[in-house]
């Protein structure tokens, strides 16, 4: 892995290489934001965990129009990004996560089309997305739901504990990655926590990532996600508590709770 | 038709010709998922009778954003695709269906052109669309409603058995076709079965199918359209003996009942 | 005038011209359809009392994505064109009009752009737009208002009989087009007829001509007009012997008054 | 500074130079129409006060589809500018402004990337934007907030009297230009005027250029800002005496108390 930079626009996408990866038998995984932000914690806890190197970044022209502003007041463009680490025995990691989703058809495609594209010349040949079941109700012990490019990865899927989905769709770019792996020729498979939609829910996260461990082949310790989902079960052991509209009033997703200014 | 593979992409479509196509004095029909999926049936309908092959692919970035996952937990991204078929006596049809159809204007007229340059080099010169007339209201004889590009057409839509539109427009791929068949040199014509608006309407592919034969001067064999129509016609009589209130809840489109899960 | 036949394409628009026109000090007049389709209905007058031949016709793939169906069953594409006529005197006219404004801000500035390039290369120095000024009651007489780019064409408009606009703003192409044409270096002017926005309006259609006539400085006949804004107002009065209700539920504007079909 | 004309289209935004700038160690200031018109307001007093001349003018194709009519009936396209002043000590200031945002992130990006663009062509190294902080309530003395994108910003603003802000996000391109900036290798700090939301609010933009003023090391005298802040307050005092319902029917922002026309 030796440092470069290098700028590629196509449409509305800037893709930036920020260090060349001598990917060892890499795979993919990929968390954006959405519900629950299943996904996109699961995704930050392995960049986190490996102490993953950002290796790509990209921009988007349909990305929400705003920076976001960090706890002590610092800004940031909204950006997705790359990172890389290996995860020994010949084997590596990419992680591809971002601040948001882009907000227009042509920006999920586009964003994907790049992303997908850089990985295969980093010779990756699986990605896995990992995404949010919502069903609108607690549960301690979260499923996890699996779909899959392909008929043996629906089987590697299946038979490391995830229950299959039996049609409908997935929304959005952690859906929608792995259609256009499969377009590009690779196989992917999705992983969908069970969630209520209504709190970010680490408990989902975790149970993704230990389905996902199972998959790719490599351990991934999952316990500073169990003191999150600690954290989630007392607000939900407190809803429990509450009348129903002061549980409908308080049960807003932790992260959107935002002071009100706008520009 | 010897195979072959070949993609180009223009603004936010790409083609991907799978088999080259030596096709005898074909037409074009084309059916995409709309109101009671009357096309879209139809279209499937076409497909599986005559054992058409792929012969083209679309993608298009302004599809929705999400893949579909089928019955077995596979998932496929949203596509469009052309199927060939040989119909007897020297003559040939390509059939038009999609997944979805764009979600935006700029999409909906660019894999229009793409489709409908597809045809004409490929030696069409009449398009048909297969589309729906709603009424709001059940009917067990659906009726057929005509429009067309050139006064020749309209006169042998009429002649088969269709009602002349009287003004108006229509909506969407199905009747945009036409349009830039038209546009391109081509005739067209729009054929709309009348339907409730309510429920996926068999019936409606089957009238519709009736009136396309006599046109296109080839037997197009109904009877599987017509199996699949008595199914929503005893759902049709519960609906008729349940109260108004009950009736709106449950007269729902069934491709819409979807379990609860998005990425 | 001789006939030719050239397209050219920029973005999301496609330009033909069907006859070069050899243009004697041309105004531009622009109408397209708005609110009371005061503008839309005086530029399809014009075209018609002065037996205007089409010279440019101009796809945009932000139209509605629909056909229209006239009153015997035929189908049209959505477009737009221009329109051209001799006007005595050395002085000559191009009309522009469409069946339907684009459905976004691109399109719209886009074909602003492409029509008044066209405008200035065929010698265009004038443009004036025809639209409507909604008060929501109705007027037996209906005034004029005006608005223009520059002081010059102010005092005229002024001078001619039309209440000068004191700021806010005017919306769509028949407000964009004079500042499109005031970038291309060119003078606009717009008309607004006062109308209620509930009904097609001919009486402010008329009363806009009546104004652009004296500018322009060639008549215009507008007794085809009187009669359709007597038709009007028929309705008119009808509605004002009607119970509020009553006539909230009639007073849709009547070309939209369309059967229940969509694709 | 010699007087020059140049014309650049990228994407759907053309930009003309006016005049070239010799600008001596310049900052850029950006206000643009938003919540309260703190920042509109603010860049427009700097351009009357500095008398800054227009050094550059923007279109975008996305910005709203109409013309805005000035007080004498005149028209304007919509568009963003950047005006030039030298302040004294071998310093300078460029004030971007515009009478709209775009309608769409596209645009919002492609205007900000241009405009950025332009002033590091300029020698420009740091971007200040002027911003609303929506409180919903009425203050007599209105705070600051900032955020900035480097440490060492984030400190001369706190240091100058602005509270940092803990997170969250700032919509539109006031908050996107110094995203984009960063990403360009600018500083940017942005400047938030406490203000309730209703009114078109001076008193917040008088204390935006007073920590201004600070930052840039010029003076900025904010006197006639003051006599406007003193008219908005007799409002507020006006709408303090009524009921709760005359009140919210009151407080309409001033600016969009428009005569009721379209076209």
């Amino acid at each position: 892995m030796m440092p470069e930079k290098e700028t590629v626009q196509d449409d509305g996408v800037v893709e930036t290489v920020i260090a060349e990866v001598k990917a060892a038998n890499p795979v993919l995984v990929c968390g954006l934001p959405g519900s629950g932000y299943v996904g996109k914690l699961a995704a930050d806890h392995l960049v986190s965990l490996f102490d993953a190197k950002k290796v790509a970044e990209y921009a988007c022209d349909s990305f929400p129009p705003q920076v976001n502003v960090k706890e002590d007041g610092t800004v940031e463009p909204i950006k997705a990004q790359v990172f890389y680490a290996p995860v020994g025995e010949g084997r590596s990691m990419l992680v591809f996560t971002a601040d948001a989703q882009p907000t227009t058809s042509e920006g999920e495609y586009e964003l994907s089309d790049a992303v997908v594209d850089y990985a295969k010349r980093n010779g990756v040949k699986e990605v896995y997305t990992l995404a949010a079941y919502i069903t609108g109700s607690f549960s301690t012990e979260p499923k996890v739901y699996g779909a899959a490019t392909s008929k043996r990865m629906l089987e590697a899927v299946s038979s490391k504990g995830a229950t299959l989905m039996k049609g409908g769709g997935i929304s959005g770019m952690n859906g929608l990655m792995i259609g256009v792996a499969a377009l590009r020729g690779l196989e992917g498979a999705c992983l969908l926590g069970e969630t209520s939609g209504y709190l970010v829910d680490a408990a989902a996260s975790k149970s993704v990532l230990e389905v996902l461990s199972k998959l790719v082949g490599f351990p991934i310790d999952t316990e500073k996600l169990k003191e999150k989902a600690e954290e989630t079960q007392k607000v939900i052991n407190q809803l429990q508590g509450m009348s129903e509209e002061a549980r409908e009033a308080a049960a807003q997703p932790r992260r959107e709770t935002r002071p009100g200014y706008i520009s």
